[in-house]
């Protein structure tokens, strides 16, 4: 089934213990496309300046990547993200953001991508990814993300979406934080109430929680024995759960469990090279495979 | 089969955020025992002083815990400790620590516990636990607990015991430590190395790994929705892995990650109470039915 995203293009400046990158292409659109591509197309929106060389996306057509909603601004800069990883690289340290043709961002959804049926509203203000959702005429499953920034200062038209979606996606810390509660089960259970009807938290090398007011899943991380660049792991996570989901046509247990599982496997490749060198090199069948192995990892 | 424990017998002084308990019953053999024997039966070996009321164990009898192995230090006084649990309270704050008859306890295991089939070495000095293993005739399957204090202060005896046991249970701190290596898994692989087949890595709210040289298992931690007192856990997951391995008789992936999910179940119970209070409550139909529920959070 059709699978939109609406999020960032950028050029990340990175420094881990494995080393330092300059101007490596990424965002959460760009990390969530290359992801979602390896079970099927994506239709991608986004803001870029007129210095970001269109070249770049001259492969993702063939992985199935339409970008149709690429809107680049006359005159003005792409995104631009210097951060660092230290210790056990579970968190970045923000270097420098310039926003640029980000931080005035109205996005377009084109005519021939309204009829989307699975959503993903990649991180940015909540009025913003609000915009999105009054231009996709029925979706079938609305996945939203966010971020402890949006959470502080901007936490009403927060909650007022999260009355609209399907779903969220946050990582520990965030959920913690939007539920103002210490114990991340209890804080889980507590954003079921916010609305959303499943809430998935991303824990890092420590896995992840499905949560729904019937059912909860833990599944643990793939086991990575080097992380070179954790930059995109979460954008990557959310385009392999997407991916797998619109694969399947359906949202219930079985398949957000599925797709959890794909979501844990596409961003295990991310974190094994700098940028989106490694996840942009994964098809369907190297998916397929680390697919089948996590699935013994993690079967009791 | 049958089921040893060698290890400690204490009273606790415990402070968690949920309240504090002075005196409190504890040791890595009593929680081990209590935990274990909602699986069959357990013979336990530690010391006391004459300070320790016999009347404490008035019920383990009939829980299947034999005492035989309890050795009553005349003029002695029994294993204090206390200490503090902060925040996430994932790890304890040590306040004190009265090793008392532990300090110079030299384990004799009676000669009715000496065919036991199933040992456990809960944490001590290596060469002590080493000497437990010389006056056990053939037994099947023997784990071994340690810490950074061994590790760092034992190393070469830990590393000769390491090469006599199956299986090597340790926190994921102490793995790093032991292998001197900052990812986890590649710690894992490498402690295999040193002897063990069998390496097992607690990770307290995050679940735990199972490494061998053919097999990667990863389970999460039961969703505890309120953690009241963490004193005891480990060992008590150390009962439950232990009480369901000697119930199934055999030792293998299958039966050692049925033995993971039962460590994790008496674990969940331990923590909703202070001290033994919880898991000295729980039979065999408890732990069977808060299993069965646990296997559907983390089947895929």
């Amino acid at each position: 089934m059709s699978l939109l995203v609406v999020g960032s293009l950028a050029f990340d400046s990175i420094e881990t213990p494995s080393g330092k990158r300059e101007n490596e292409l990424g965002g959460s659109a760009v990390y969530f496309s290359l992801a979602a591509s390896a079970y099927g197309p994506v239709r991608l929106v986004g803001p870029v300046g007129d210095d970001f060389p269109l070249s770049i996306t001259s492969g993702w057509k063939a992985r199935g990547i339409d970008a149709e909603g690429l809107e680049v601004v006359k005159g003005g800069l792409t995104f631009r993200w210097s951060g660092r990883y230290t210790g056990d690289m579970n968190a970045a340290e923000t270097l420098k953001t310039d926003l640029n043709v980000l931080g005035t961002f109205q996005p377009k959804v084109p005519a021939s991508f309204r009829d989307s049926e699975f959503v993903f509203l990649a991180n940015t203000h909540p009025a913003t990814q609000a915009s999105v959702l009054s231009q996709v005429a029925k979706p079938k499953f609305v996945l939203v993300d966010t971020m402890n920034f949006w959470i502080e200062s901007a936490r009403t038209a927060l909650l007022h979406l999260l009355r609209r979606v399907d779903g969220l996606l946050l990582n520990d810390g965030e959920a913690r934080m939007l539920a103002a509660e210490t114990n991340l089960i209890a804080a889980g259970k507590a954003i079921l109430e916010m609305g959303p009807k499943w809430v998935i938290v991303k824990k890092g090398e420590h896995g992840s929680f499905l949560f729904s007011r019937e059912h909860f899943y833990a599944l643990p991380a793939y086991p990575a024995e080097r992380v070179v660049d954790p930059t995109g792991a979460g954008d990557t996570f959310a385009g392999g759960l997407m991916g797998s989901l619109a694969r399947d046509g359906v949202v219930d247990l079985a398949s957000l469990k599925r797709a959890m599982l794909h979501g844990t496997v596409t961003a295990s490749f991310t974190v094994e090279k700098f940028g989106t060198a490694s996840i942009a090199a994964v098809n369907s069948a190297a998916a397929e495979a680390r697919y089948r192995e996590f699935l013994k990892f993690v079967s009791p």
